[in-house]
Order: C-alpha cells, then structure tokens, then sequence
C-alpha cells in the first residue's frame, strides 16, 4: 500500500481503479455521469452493449464472495466481455513469487483486466505495480484498506435522490475501524465537497485518527444522525463479536441498531443505506429495511451500472453513445 | 405449496413454469409445438438463437444436480442468454429472510429468470410468489413436488413416436412415493388426454391415494406392462434402500426391473424411457437400455429443445421464426 | 491406449488430437501455420473470430487442472464456442458403464467436442473409440502418456525463434520417466525433422528403452546442454521426492537444475522453455526464468493460438481468412 500507483495513464485517462483516495472531483463527476448512461441498459430487451467485446475480464478472488464476483461478472457481461472466474485460494499464493508467475502467465493469455478481492490490504496495488502495463487491475476489496466501486455506487445513489453534495449531511454508522467500505465512501464525499460527514460508533470500532479524515465523530446514533440528509449503515463482521471489541448482536442492536423512531431525529425525506448483506435486526429492524426510505436495493442495480462505466472506461474500445448506436441498427 | 401462483401473465401468456398441474392441453400443446421447432437448432451448423441476448438466467441449485443445471445452461446459452450458476446451500437459506434478500439483490441486478432447484416442496413456488413481476420463475425440480420440464419432454419424446395420445396406455414403473418426475407426468399424460395411465411399483413405494391421481395401480411388472405403448422407469434412488422400503437392489430388480423378456409383454412397437441417470441392473438391464425400444437419449437431446421453449416463452423477445431469418441473413 | 484410433476423417481432415504420433509433418506444419494466423487475433481490438460460433466444447476434466483448462476455455471463447465446465471426480467413473452414460448424455445434449484430462493413459483414446461419430476429442493430458497440444505449442514456440527444425539440438531436461509432455515433444520433435534430440535425466527418471524413442541420453546437465539451440525443462512433480526416485529438491537443482552459469554451456543465442508452472529454485533458478533466454511466457501465449487452431481444424465451420474479413464487417 506504500508504493504509489498511478490510476491514470499518460493521457490521463482511468487505467485501474484500485482506490478513491487521489482522484479528482472531476474524474469522479464523469464517472457518475456515464454510470448514468449505463443504467439504461438494464432497461433495454437487450441488455448488452459491445464496449469490451473480445475482452477478458478475470475476476481473482482470492477472498470468496459470490455476491460482489457476480455483481462485476455481470457488469462485464453486459459490455460483451469474456470472464473468467478463478477462485484462488490463500495458501497458494503465501508465496508471492507463486503469485506474480499466476499474474504472468494470465496476461500471456492477454487477459484485459483484473478484478482483484484479497483479504490484505494493498493486495490490489501490489498486483498493479507488478502487471504488465496492457492490463488493468480493478480493486475489488482489499483488507481494510478500499473497496473504490463500492463507494462510487454509493456516491452514485446518494445523488440519485440528493443532487447536491455540498448541502448535505451524511452519516456512517457502525464498524469504521474495519470497514474498507467507510473508507472508500469518506474519500469519496469529500472529493465531491459534501456538507458534512459524520461517523457513528461505539469507541472500540473506531480508528485513533478519526477526524483526520475529515469526519465529525459520533458515540451516539441519536445524536449522530440529527437532521442528517443520507444515513449510511455499515455491515457488522460477525467475527469481531467473538473479541472484546463489542458485548453482542442484541447489545449493538440496542445502542447503535436503527429503527423507524431513532430515523425520526433525521431530516424527513433521508435516505438509508447499506452495502448488504444485511443482517436484519443488528444493523437496523426489518422496518427500516424494507421501508420507504430504504433504497438499499437501488445501491445494488446501481451497482451494476457503476461498475460497467468504470470498467469500460478502463478497457472499453469505444464510447457508450456509438456503441448503443450500433446496438440499435444491429435490433432495429 | 398451499398458496396459490399464476403461471400465466394477465394476457394469458406463461410467466413462471413451476407445475404442469393447472395448465390448460392447449398450452401443453403449444409448447411440444414449439419444442419441434427448436429441436432443428440443435441442427443447424450455428446452434444458436437470438431469442434471448441480453437476459440474466440465474440457476438456484439448492440441490446439486450438475446434470440438470447443465441442460438448462445450454438451453440458456442457445437462446443467447448469459448464465450466472449460483450453487446455494441450503444451511444458509435455512433462515428464510436470508432466502429473500438473495433473491431482491438478484432481481435488483435486473436477473430476468430464476431456475431452482431445491430439496423442499414448494421451494420454487414460494420463490415465485415473493419474486419481482419482472422476473420468471422455472421449477428444475422441488422437494417430492413437481420437475415440470422433465414431464413436458417425456410428453414430446413420446409424442414423437406417437402422435395419438389418447390411443395409448402408459404404464410408470417405480418409486412413485417419491418421485415429483411421475408427479409431473401423470399430471401431463391425463392433461393431454392419454388413453390409460398406469403406475407399477412395490406396496412400499406408492401413495396411499394413488388411484386419485387418475391412473392405474398395478403391483406386478408383468400384468402393469401388458399391452403398453410406453413404460416410463422411474430412477431408484439408492438412499431409499437403507431405509425399510426396499429390501435390496437385486430383489428390486428381481421383481420391477425391465428385462427384454418382460417387455415382451408390451406392445411390439413399445418405447422405454427414463429420465437418467440410469442405475444399470436395477430399474432396466444394459440389453434393454442400448437396445432398439429405447428412446433415453433422445430424451436428452429433446430436453434441451423443450427448455428453450419454455425458457423463450417465459422470457424471449421475438419469435423463433423471426430470430431464425434474423439468423439466416446473419450467417447467409 | 492399445486399440487404434484414427484422428482424421475420411476426407483427411483433423478430426480428433489425441498424440502426435502418427501424425504427418505436413499435417504439424499446417498446425504451426494456422497457428501463427490466430496469434494475430490476440491483438486486435476485439479478440474474437467466430469460427466456432454456436459450437459446444465441454471440458472434461476428470484431473484438476485450473490452468490448462483456462487456456482451453479461454481459445475457446476466441473462437466464439460456449464452454461447459465439468468436473467430474474421478471416484464417480470408476465404473467405466457410468463414464459411457455422461458420454452419451453429452453427446444426446448435442456438444462437439470434448476437452478430455485424465490420470489414466489412454483416457481419451478410451473416450475417442467410444465417442459419437460427430464429436470431436481432445486430449489435454492422459496419465504418462500424451499431452499434444503442449506439444504443439511448445513447437510453435521453437520455430518462432529457430525456424529450421533440421539444424536444432534440443535438450529436454528432467522427469522423463513420468512425463507426458516430454513423450509429445519427442515425437514432434523427431516428426518435424529435429537435427538431434537429447534427454538429461537422472537414472531413476529415465525410461528403459529411452534411446528407441529416437533420443540421445545424457546423465550429466552439463554434457547434455553442450551446443544446445533449446533447453526445454520439465516440471518436477514434488510428489516425487516422497518415493525413492529422487533424494530432495535441493539435490535435484544441485545436479540438474539450471542456472546462469551452466547455460554457458549451450549455444549463446539458446532458448530457454518450461510447461509451467515452474518450481523456482528447482528446475531452475529465478534469474534464467525471468532472463532474456527464457520464453516460458511467450509459450503460454502461444498456447492460446495453438488451441485455436487444433480446436477450429476439428469443429470451425469456415477457415480463419473468411472468418477475418466477416469480423472487419462488423466491426470497421
């Protein structure tokens, strides 16, 4: 993570995208501009474009997930890309040597893009540093550190309903001293010049430098999300229960769970969201959840759209606007 | 299972295919109709269709069956669809909200048709009815319930060879107690107005209310096959044995399995299915599986005909005769 | 492996690539030729052609193997093919009826070609003599016996840097008593007029009758490497040491790995191969795999080309020119 990586290339374009952290606000507004256009594809009968047609897209887990490989198998999927899915585990790789001779042979292969999951953090600039400069690396979660595309699908959402960034206020809710997700989505409001954002947690989950971020901290989600215009709830690792750093699910629940009269002290027209999977009565009650302010689910078509605009920017052989073209003579 | 689902859109057009029972001859016929149809696909030099690009089929395998997932893929793929293969253990849909937040994730990812297959009766029809009106549903196989598309290309293989269903005595062989495959064809068979249905099997292994079914009981293999058109053997499924219903394979065999002598009793011209894996020595001996009356291969290849029908009616954009010319001048 | 299988049809065109042996020259040359057609195709903008458009190749791999089959699914793939991915544990084909049952679904569910890897020698021969008519097999390693693709790409590879075969020494360096890649480069080898073939092995790793394979035997590494054009080592299968066939690693790369200072030895302009993946330190070490002679990466890419032109001669539906000129229409 200490090595610096450039995510553009020589003509300043998006090569990987590996971390928010360094980007400009105008690099971020254009993504979310041509997410925008992405997002109509999910409407189209056909709901594909030709943007990386004969490209490979490999997804590297080296931590499982289904749910997030699918969401960017999807995403590559509908620009017309091949994907290759390739569960890697841990052990085999202890050896980073083993690692880099994996990272050679796939791009001898030609393989386009990476899109990496690791469980340490700086697992994605590492590979960055070390690819071949034809292909681009994706970082899809690394340990602690970023997890880049989730936070610009929520950037993406948050503007959906709340245009304007700098008259908000929003709040983060949960575990921050773990969350990758708190981070990318912090670098993310910032760059873009929200209002204020806050962070809510109980002291043990949150990080020494906390306002070094340039958040407000908060010990009290009542306090905390007081006329707040977006509440951000973060997923709780069932695993830090096991440690001292929290007392149990029902005791979280009880000092920092939202339900519909604590979202009474926030602005009446906020909005709640949340990266999934949910765990229904920790983070929030099933009310929230499933409420009218609730656009949990939107974060996740979203998703898709977001994740198409960044990979296509990487890799994409063409724009949106003369692919749908083509697309429209090849169906008309 | 108890709550009641439309498999037909408000036009009348199938939405989800979750049980055949219910479902009008027409439609049954109309789906061998266009079964024959797609059956040329598999003939043409390109084995593909545009019927459905562009769509999401996700494949639910609560149950692991690789045999009949991969009938479905290559169904899906044929029509032009992309797969997305989600193995889904069941331990973590025992919780059942848990099952429902998977399925809003998928359908917020825009994922057109879910294929399930689960251990449970009922599992796809409870899915159905919690789905998005967006999204269809195809039963591949639930609990003792239904395997509807199984039933639909027994019905087409044995209307291949002959055409008039109500000139025909069908007689099932086997574990009828547990088998959603006999569930489902019965309910085809009468739909479509088959002459006698009959099911053969050991005391042991048939519902107490058989008769209500609308089909014959016979106990004896020799009296159940006399004069057939058609034996259907049901597959024994091995884990029954441990229990008290059965005594042994080779006693079963003894007694129910299908030799060349004994289908000398049926129609000269008769045809044997099963809808595979055989267990050789058991329901049928090798003679009869190789041999000339047997038409368990093309079953297979009809099976991958009839989901594509069924598949492209639920979820297809055009017609295949449109998509064919469209192919034609694609390839001329 | 005892019974004949013929690998041409009837009209002299490829039809099955189960070894080299017994292949003409002119037939290996039409395959490096062909070869070096599909290299191109890696580099374009968009790296498809769709000569197998609409064709079914399964990989059957029956032997874990996630590298050999991403190359095959990735050629694939180029060649605009859909891949179903079988894995098939090779407990489940222990009776060979059972094998022969998933052969015929398969070829009932209309695949055309089989990407078969096995432990056993003669698998797929065994598959081949059984398969349908109108499916394709190709072996991608059988026990000891053959693994003629990488044999193949490996040629490719040489006459890419040393086009005339009768003017080379070829070293093959390692575990020649165990290796199927090694029985497939001597026969290509030799077939392609090689000017001498040497094996340098250990006296354990070395078969009987070595010198009837047409090769001349070396104990020494640096005897053997003597005015060598090619260096071609061998993966050590670790599980080796754990027998009485080799003393340890160490000891292994003390006598015969490669290093630096023995390449002296060869020709200065020598070239340097491996299969892959390699065991640094072991066959040889970091600073000749990573040097200017080493072409293990520029193998791997080969390997792509190679297996779409083995795989398009067996099932393409038109040649690469044609192909060609219809993508630059679609795309220009």
């Amino acid at each position: 993570m200490s090595a610096f990586v450039n995510q553009l290339d020589t003509q300043g374009n998006l090569k990987h995208f590996l971390t928010i952290e360094g980007l400009s606000r105008d690099l971020l507004i254009d993504i979310l501009d041509r997410s925008e256009a992405f997002l109509g594809v999910a409407r189209q009968a056909v709901k594909k474009v030709p943007l990386c047609k004969g490209k490979v897209v490999a997804n590297l887990f080296f931590e499982n997930s289904t749910r997030t490989r699918t969401t960017f198998e999807l995403a590559a999927k509908r620009l017309s890309a091949d994907v290759l899915n390739l569960n890697i585990s841990t052990s085999a790789t202890a050896k980073g040597e083993t690692l880099l001779d994996t990272l050679r042979n796939l791009e001898a292969m030609h393989v386009d893009m990476f899109v990496v999951r690791h469980a340490d953090s700086g697992a994605a600039h590492f590979i960055a540093r070390h690819a071949d400069p034809h292909v681009s690396i994706i970082n899809a979660g690394d340990g602690r550190h970023a997890h880049p595309t989730q936070g610009m699908l929520d950037m993406f959402t948050i503007r959906q309903k709340k245009p304007d960034f700098a008259g908000l206020t929003v709040a983060i809710v949960g575990d921050l001293l773990h969350s990758r997700v708190a981070r990318s989505q912090i670098q993310a409001l910032n760059t873009l010049g929200t209002g204020e954002v806050r962070v809510i947690a109980p002291r043990t989950l949150i990080p020494a430098q906390a306002e070094s971020l340039g958040v407000r901290v908060f010990h009290s989600l009542p306090d905390g999300v007081r006329d707040a215009d977006v509440i951000i709830l973060l997923r709780l690792q069932r695993e830090r229960m096991s440690g001292a750093l929290l007392p149990s699910e029902h005791e979280y629940f009880r000092l920092f769970g939202l339900t519909e009269k604590r979202l009474r002290g926030a602005k009446p027209d906020a909005i709640v969201m949340h990266p999934g999977p949910i765990n229904r009565g920790v983070e929030m009650d099933s009310e929230v959840a499933d409420g009218p302010r609730s656009v949990i689910l939107e974060q996740v078509s979203n998703g898709i759209a977001v994740r198409m605009a960044i990979m296509s920017l990487c890799i994409g052989t063409q724009n949106l606007h003369q692919s749908t073209n083509n697309q429209d003579q090849a169906h008309g």
